[in-house]
């Protein structure tokens, strides 16, 4: 496998560049190392470069400044409660967990800050604590569970030159810029498709695909992958995950490579059912599959989710994560995902006042996905006729004939609740989460908003009359997050458990320590900067290897 | 990787000794390559042993002397929309399905009836059609399909010498009594646990472990594994299942060493969330992990299922497969799995005319795991007390404080469907399959049944006295059926869709052409044998490989 030239060589090769990657590559420069950062996209950055850059740090400094205190007990249990319900359990030193799922989570709270404030000590990143607009710091995003403790504050981003708070273009600005005036080469544009060995099957480099020629990387120390997931690989998603997505936001290079490298090379793999998920605007998933068409938030006061019953099956104001995963009810009648395909539905109010927040466009623009009608019979007929067109990419997805009856019922009821501020349903509004992050004020300034006599204002009365609005929704992903195991190193491990000499993983292409949850904002860079830190720091401690 | 000489060598080397293994081993045998079957367990017969021994098989002989004509459209359709619902596409040439998924289900219709005739040609198998208590020949588990055009008599089982329908035993008999008799050796109590390549990286065979020791087979042509899923492997139900499961009937030696070996040989995995999946008798699971306590038949007419609210949430006569698929609904208000556990509640007229019939005990017999109450609040009381002295190993997961008014309530309602013969809720008895296959006369003879004035005899009203009985019921499987994906003569696929030369796999070690369904009763052993019987005809023609 090795002939006498590399085309690259350095002491520790990292694959990628989003968070994970960028955070792995400046903390082995910054411990002397030589690094070549390869990334397979035409640009630099990943899905760090579209997200919005937050970053989840348990027991972070601004905490400590505002005097809370994040004591790992608290962290760890609610990170383990919320990823691993199941096996959940207080009393057991490993919290019920498998070995290896408990001490990624352990080191986890202990390195993350440690892996912010290098970056910073050595002057890679500024941060900010995330305020939110009623002037708190953030609550996690599942703060209903006991074990949370309605802790505030873990949510960080990059601080902008501005002196606030930026998102995840800033945040890949400030690490690149360290990492080109620190000497570490980022080579665009190659694909990396095999892991390279030695002779005593330790890990030595990888090789790429550029222009269509072979290009060969030496890593005199480590490789270290930060590639992302397979949200934009079709096999992969029906091969592993739990159900039918549409796509989803991570950057369009994200094809799940580094999972046929792990098969190839041995690795185990876990977590493949995860994702980070969000729900999709299916028709611009279709029309656009590499762009963002994820909907973060259900804005505004007064917008319901409906299924194909016309039913309400969720509280609206739930994070993304939880609220898509509502979409895998297998219905056992039909042979069906009763809620692969859902309805946001809103009125002529609500598309004024939220107007440009996405997915609601700005007031006349032109948006075909957006489907609207007179009146409720209409918008149904209007919604059906659009699921008919796509029949052929949904499996032919319909609603049901007593979608219209139900949906007025449901629109009724639910100004019901609007009125006395109490969701018998569903508890809309009834957590700091629902009022604090996914209902904010309307973009239209001038706007008075909440209304002074509202009971809760993330409930507001559809109007009687239309026109109404609606959108087609899928379960999409902001990436999977299933992929090669790690240990606490962040080594690969083999299928007897061993690391893989010289291989390190972060971020989305590895089995995310965080399973099945969305432990607050940030979930996914702060596990992806820290797990990269922590590879960085063995990566560079392995031995230099033969060729 | 290679010694002078191995401990055992034959033309192929068949890896388990269930269905799959068995169909691969005779049909090597009877083209005339030497076979040595290699079992991990003490004793032979896999999973196929302790099931029910079904095998569903389109288009076959008996349909044909009844008149049914099983066309290849329409069974591939239903098939397609079964398995991928969300990417079925009837004008599509390949029904919307990828190619390889395609292919899996086009040549296991054309070859299904061809296995069977060859093993009952060759004198190895003798079938039967299944004819139900009602006199016909079964439906399939989705009749309820449009596709499916409510086609009868897909379901054989083996013939038994005194000229009845036989349970997996005899089926596992009669093969083996054939292998036997052609001298396949059958080698028990090796745990077969790596890949032996030679230097052209062709499969020359597998290790085993045996007391210790390691043991080598040769293989002349092609190693063939039908070894079974992992269910009994808490680690791999966690990395790659949907949701939480508490065991299955797989044979206990089913643990996924293929899906190690697979990930260390470089091939590619495929519906590892996937499980041929029933119900389970949760303290009896953890009693007794290797033993058989699915749940498969709701039995009897007026057994209800309720969740931790005390809530119907199906039709609680829909097949195993299906209505297990029900327990992984996550509630995104709570951070759990809604239906991760739930009760099966029944009066004592039930539990005296169906006693016997798993899992209801034989009156008399201790049965701990069966919890009871004079009344439906004592009842309730006592099911989340148990479930507290459980909390350790189901996350704590308990009954919602509206559990047992809902009950009551859920009760009554069932009451009134049960008089008038429609079940508004979940249509319980509307279909064939509930009527014929999951609803069935009383174990205690001489009982009237149906009643004769009955509106519909899967339901009758619960007694308005007790005592009441309830078990604790979690997800479990027959087996996972996620693992080395295969192409369409068999044989194992690399991470780069090509064969990996000499590796073939069958049954439920693979990803299996079922991926998410079960077409119908048997559709786990239909496959094995099929893919088993295409792996051997494809075996025996590999030319001899070099040491």
């Amino acid at each position: 496998m090795v002939r006498s030239q590399w085309d690259y060589e350095g002491d520790v090769i990292v694959v990628g560049s989003g968070a994970a990657a960028y955070s792995a590559a400046i903390t082995c420069r910054s411990k002397g190392a030589e690094v070549i950062m390869v990334e397979k996209a035409a640009l630099y950055g990943g899905t760090t470069l579209r997200s919005g850059g937050g970053f989840w740090i348990p027991n972070n400094r601004f905490q400590k400044e505002r005097g809370i205190d994040d004591k790992k007990e608290d962290a760890t249990r609610y990170m383990a409660r919320y990823s691993f319900p199941h096996l959940y359990d207080p009393n057991d030193p490993h919290l019920g967990l498998p070995e290896n799922e408990y001490n990624l989570i352990s080191i986890y709270y202990d390195t993350a800050s440690k892996a912010v404030k290098h970056l910073e000590d050595i002057g890679a990143l500024k941060t900010i604590q995330e305020i939110n607009w009623t002037g708190k710091p953030q609550v996690d995003y599942m703060e209903i569970l006991p074990e949370n403790k309605g802790i505030r504050g873990r949510l960080l981003y990059s601080l902008g030159a501005d002196g606030k708070l930026a998102y995840g273009g800033e945040l890949i600005r400030q690490l690149k810029s360290w990492a080109d005036s620190h000497n570490i080469k980022v080579i665009l544009n190659h694909r990396v498709n095999r892991i390279i060995r030695n002779q005593k099957g330790e890990v030595r480099g990888v090789g790429a695909i550029h222009k269509n020629e072979n290009v060969r990387f030496g890593a005199r120390k480590a490789v270290i992958f930060g590639s992302g997931g397979f949200t934009h690989n079709p096999e992969l998603m029906l091969r592993f995950q739990r159900g039918p997505h549409f796509g989803g936001c991570a950057a369009p290079s994200n094809t799940g490579d580094f999972v046929y490298m792990a098969e190839a090379s041995g690795a185990q793999l876990g977590n493949m059912a995860g994702a980070f998920r969000a729900e999709i605007v299916l028709e611009e998933a279709l029309r656009d599959p590499g762009g963002v068409h994820n909907v973060f938030y259900v804005m505004g006061d007064s917008i319901l989710e409906v299924n194909r019953y016309g039913l309400r099956f969720g509280d609206e104001k739930r994070n993304y994560n939880d609220r898509t995963m509502t979409h895998f009810i297998w219905d056992p009648l039909r042979a069906e995902w009763r809620n692969m395909l859902i309805f946001m539905v809103y009125d002529q109010r609500t598309a004024t006042l939220w107007q440009g927040f996405p997915p609601l466009p700005v007031q006349g623009v032109p948006a075909p996905y957006v489907i609207s009608g007179n009146t409720l019979d209409q918008l149904s007929l209007n919604i059906d006729a659009r699921l008919a067109s796509l029949a052929a990419k949904t499996g032919g997805f319909r609603l049901d004939s007593g979608f219209t009856e139900n949906l007025k019922q449901t629109v009724a009821r639910f100004n019901g609740f609007a009125r006395t501020g109490i969701d018998l349903d569903f508890h809309r509004g009834e957590f700091n989460y629902d009022r604090e992050w996914t209902t904010f004020p309307p973009t239209i300034p001038g706007t008075k908003w909440p209304p002074e006599d509202t009971k809760n204002y993330t409930m507001y009365p559809l109007s009687e009359t239309g026109p109404y609005f609606a959108m087609i929704l899928g379960a999409g992903t902001l990436d999977t997050n299933g992929g090669a195991i790690i240990n606490d190193k962040a080594q690969v491990l083999d299928t007897e458990n061993k690391p893989i000499t010289g291989l390190y993983g972060a971020g989305n292409c590895i089995a995310s320590p965080t399973a099945n949850a969305y432990w607050g904002g940030g979930s996914t860079i702060g596990p992806a900067m820290t797990f990269g830190y922590i590879a960085g720091l063995n990566a560079v401690q392995e031995p230099v290897k033969e060729n």
